[in-house]
């Protein structure tokens, strides 16, 4: 048995389910149901409020932290858990635009997932101090970066099209401008291999409900690069991430290292779930599942390229430039989603027009894959998706 | 059987513990651990991604809110959750500010919690516009409200000593002198009744972990008052306040009413135990809650001071003018309220020397008290307390 067919064990399939949208909301892993229910009878129920101490909880957020650090490149101590990705977004961005003071721009493309240029906009329009907020073509960020440019805030990988920047690259070329770095991986963690570190990446955020089978709503991460801990000021300054915390002080004083990134009460049973679902990456090798997720995806590509001429692709052919999806283009794409889904294949769609699919090694394999292709292309090429159900709008997409 | 007697049999309590911390972290609802199994298994597990819509995911943060509304005199659709409360508070305060721009004090007191003037030193600073945070005595806010207040910001509780401000009388003092209202609910949500519209209140914020029993770190809640609604800017502008969070757009706009104060994506897993554990309200009257709180607090208070001659009272003896807790002085209050928690009796303390209890009774009653009071007797006029065990500080206290 490989070790994918066994990780696949680790999680619950609805029978009948092909599950191409792990890249949105992984599936149940089942140690975090059995996590959940222990840590809420056995901590919640008995210990009370001494589960602060007694069962970990005011540490979970660090602990938890190191563990995804492994699994994007970053050292022991850089990373912690908290709130969502658009509130670390906003706590990166603030603190990084905090450490250039002289310039006034910050530099995104339209490849950035919406909610990260918002928070980017509220922010700059609550400092009111002449910020531009500067969004080109993912192509053209490369040629954008200037000695205008205080923070270069990016997406790795493009939640439409799974386009891949070059962090390293990026990173560099910005460093070299005098600007710092914010990434957002929130399709990179436990999709790629990523190497905070070795790229040099000033601060990095992302969510842990993707490919990190966290649940629903579960919490984010934030990475702030060792060299900038101790002089990064917290915009958003709670109590957790206090020196001190329960010196119940007046005044705020940054705690040390990452924990300042640290702001209310940490949710317990959610980061319950969260560490239970990690469990799935122990021993896991993020190049082996690299080699297995371009294997699946260059499959796919192949055969829907193959068998459906209606769908153009949306996503980069070469596998070393895209991450681990794949976007296919159709003016029915919303329809075409919903007739995949009422037959058992689950991916999503993306406005204007793209039917998108995540390829997760964990728990999709070879055989998932050949069955989605059947049945996309008895949907696609047999007009399957033409019915007046398929084009009722429902509230998430 | 009285009401509370059926209420108490809705939570676990473990065999020999006497639980008045619940004004810190209320105790397990039964109903909580159910209702997260079955949202596990059965939303998550088997409804996967469609749960945002099938389950109605997207929409709790709206609908728990409107529960909480109900407890805290609001209307329908004035209160969403989500984060915690150090972000609501930080939401809060940045939208009032924006709506009162010709000022530059933000008036609180000492009694404030330090998250919430710690959010507020942290907001101050990001603006940058020679914003001041005036704290005062809580005795003297009153007499501190004048003209140049931009915003006033409260807790209503005092979550040292449980002393009460007059909400009703100081907002209609700020607003008379042209400030607006942050009032944090953190101890009286689920404690005592709270009118906010009543009040007049501009914009509130409050948690769920604590008299609303919603697991550790559980969700907090805004409540933004109608006629501000469209006019506050969300200075955390997420995705999910957004008027159409599912058409991508690169631009932010803020979506109508309440809805704007949603950031990221909502913590379901924390969400399913909260609505659940707020099932226990369900027909529950607050007065009759604050009629059988000051019954409990004014035994308790009678009885030690009576019994135990070295504990000083640090709470308004007078029950109309306090929360539903309690705190008694004593140089050593540390160890002896280790000592009380290894006689099975929870409460908490504060430093620098405040033994504190919570009065909850959904679910403690008089015979909780009087044994209460018999542990608290025995442990202080014994000088049970003088032992180097209680003396060493846990990392949460």
């Amino acid at each position: 048995m490989s070790d994918f067919a066994k990780t696949k064990k680790l999680f619950h399939m609805p029978d009948g389910v092909i599950y191409l949208d792990g890249n949105s909301l992984g599936p149940l892993p089942l140690a975090a149901r059995a996590r959940v229910v222990d840590m809420m009878a056995a901590e919640w129920g008995n210990q009370l409020i001494k589960g602060w101490n007694s069962a970990g909880w005011m540490l979970q957020p660090r602990r938890i932290g190191d563990r995804i650090a492994r699994l994007i490149g970053a050292a022991e101590g850089t990373v912690v858990m908290g709130d969502t990705l658009s509130i670390k977004v906003h706590q990166a961005l603030a603190s990084a635009l905090e450490l250039n003071p002289e310039r006034r721009v910050v530099l995104s493309d339209n490849g950035n997932f919406p909610s990260d240029l918002y928070i980017a906009q509220g922010l700059l329009k609550s400092l009111d101090k002449g910020y531009t907020l500067k969004v080109v073509e993912p192509e053209a960020v490369e040629a954008a970066i200037d000695e205008s440019v205080a923070v270069m805030m990016l997406t790795e990988v493009d939640y439409r099209t799974g386009r891949l920047h070059d962090m390293k690259a990026l990173t560099e070329k910005a460093h070299a401008a005098g600007a710092l770095t914010v990434w957002d991986l929130a399709h990179s963690a436990g999709a790629i291999p990523v190497d905070l570190a070795g790229a040099k990446a000033d601060f990095a955020v992302g969510c842990t409900y993707k490919y990190l089978n966290g649940g629903p709503g579960a919490p984010a991460f934030i990475y702030v690069a060792p060299e900038h801990q101790d002089a990064a000021r917290p915009a958003l300054s709670g109590w957790l991430g206090h020196e001190a915390p329960f010196a119940f002080d007046l005044d705020y004083r940054p705690g040390a290292g990452i924990d300042r990134m640290r702001v209310g009460t940490p949710p317990i049973i959610a980061l319950a779930a969260l560490d239970a679902a990690l469990d799935a990456w122990n021993g896991i090798d993020m190049a082996d599942i690299r080699r297995a997720s371009i294997g699946l995806t260059d499959l796919f590509i192949a055969e829907i390229e193959k068998r459906c001429p209606e769908l153009s692709l949306n996503s980069p052919r070469d596998g070393a430039r895209r991450g681990s999806q794949v976007s296919f283009r159709h003016r029915e794409g919303y329809a075409i989603m919903q007739a995949l889904i009422a037959r058992g294949l689950i991916g999503d769609f993306r406005a204007p027009d793209s039917i998108r699919f995540g390829f997760t090694p964990l728990y999709i394999g070879e055989a998932e894959v050949r069955a989605a292709v059947g049945i996309i292309e008895d949907v696609v090429n047999n007009r399957l998706w033409d019915a007046p159900d398929y084009r009722k709008k429902a509230l998430v997409t």
